[in-house]
């Protein structure tokens, strides 16, 4: 029985590596489209944002049929429940990607990002790729360093994001509407984006070290 | 042993519904700090968000101890997941009202909304705050009605989010940045409360019904 259910624990783990492969490759993606306005790969991201939802809902009554079968406890157990918050931190960090897919697709054949902020939103989607890319490192190593730098990236997300505002703020910024919409929008999903990584990464090193310090924020 | 979990799972009942009643009166009190231009309530509704991440805090111990100890199935097993989820949305609604009293206090002695946008977000804190109350009661009697309520007043404040959208977009439109910063936010703000507010009630309709149809929104 305890050999059937580390192979259960097993393909769990692989599920959740699948979801953080999955948003590593929506948000490349997403950030690919808005520099280059490329509105299919968009268009692309949007529709497979559905794939990351089943891969959550599969993951979660996994979980639960586990709790049910096995009655785990200990490190079993609290591997179950992290399981079922970082599906839901997984799934959120996809909405993310997607809705910055969307904005790439509603400013068509215009870019949503002027000139101006161009190097901000560079910025922002190299640490949001990096970020992705370290979770899913994340999981598969379970490399405390590598949570380490999910926060650090995190930082630099922060940064961006009051940078974008800063901006927009500013003496002499001249964008309209609609621009000033799409990059405060923007620069909220790519922080949004961080704050969710560095709440991933909490629940595993938590797994990892049983400390769950500051492992408060919602996702 | 089974009137003890009886008891138990009663206690995390009454904590879900605490959670919700600090929500309601956090959305109540940034509502009326957002029209009345109260910085104080603004910030009591900022100081208060502690409370209500210990109660999360609280209610997921208290899960996490009750599927270790008692290692439910069926209904009382579903009871416990979905009151981590129920927890981690009521946390992020909290967290909204936090935000929307926190753009409240950042304009003081201003109003954060133009008098164009007045009657936009009177809409909105009204439909927010009965929102609110509607999952209150919906803890409280778990009837299916008042989930199909609160769907509606989701409604209501999606399309009141996309009328703040369009006027900013609309000729004649002549706010400043900030001005445009702050009712993007604050209609986004109130638009997610909504759906958080459709996404706890859903869990609640699938444990009385076990029904999950359409729950796959993320929290």
């Amino acid at each position: 029985m305890r050999t059937l259910f580390t192979a259960e624990l097993s393909e769990l783990a692989d599920d959740l590596i699948a979801m953080s492969q999955h948003v590593e490759s929506a948000i490349s993606r997403a950030s690919e489209a808005l520099l280059t306005e490329n509105v299919e790969l968009a268009q692309k991201v949007i529709a497979d944002d559905a794939k990351l939802d089943d891969l959550e809902q599969t993951v979660d009554e996994r979980c639960v049929l586990l709790i049910a079968q096995q009655q785990p406890v200990g490190l079993d157990l609290r591997t179950l429940v992290a399981s079922l918050r970082i599906s839901a931190g997984l799934e959120r960090m996809g909405d993310l990607a997607q809705h910055i897919a969307e904005a790439a697709r509603r400013s068509y054949p215009e870019s949503a990002i002027p000139t101006s902020h161009r190097e901000i939103f560079e910025g922002m989607t190299a640490a949001a790729k990096q970020t992705a890319a370290e979770v899913v490192e994340l999981m598969q190593t379970r490399d405390l360093n590598v949570a380490a730098r999910i926060v650090s990236d995190d930082d630099l997300l922060d940064d961006l994001h009051s940078q974008a505002y800063g901006s927009l703020l500013a003496e002499g910024y001249t964008g309209n509407t609609q621009e000033t919409l799409d990059i405060a929008l923007m620069s909220r999903y790519f922080e949004r984006f961080g704050d969710h990584a560095v709440n991933v990464s909490r629940r595993i090193v938590y797994l990892v070290t049983g400390d769950h310090t500051g492992d408060r924020a919602s996702i």
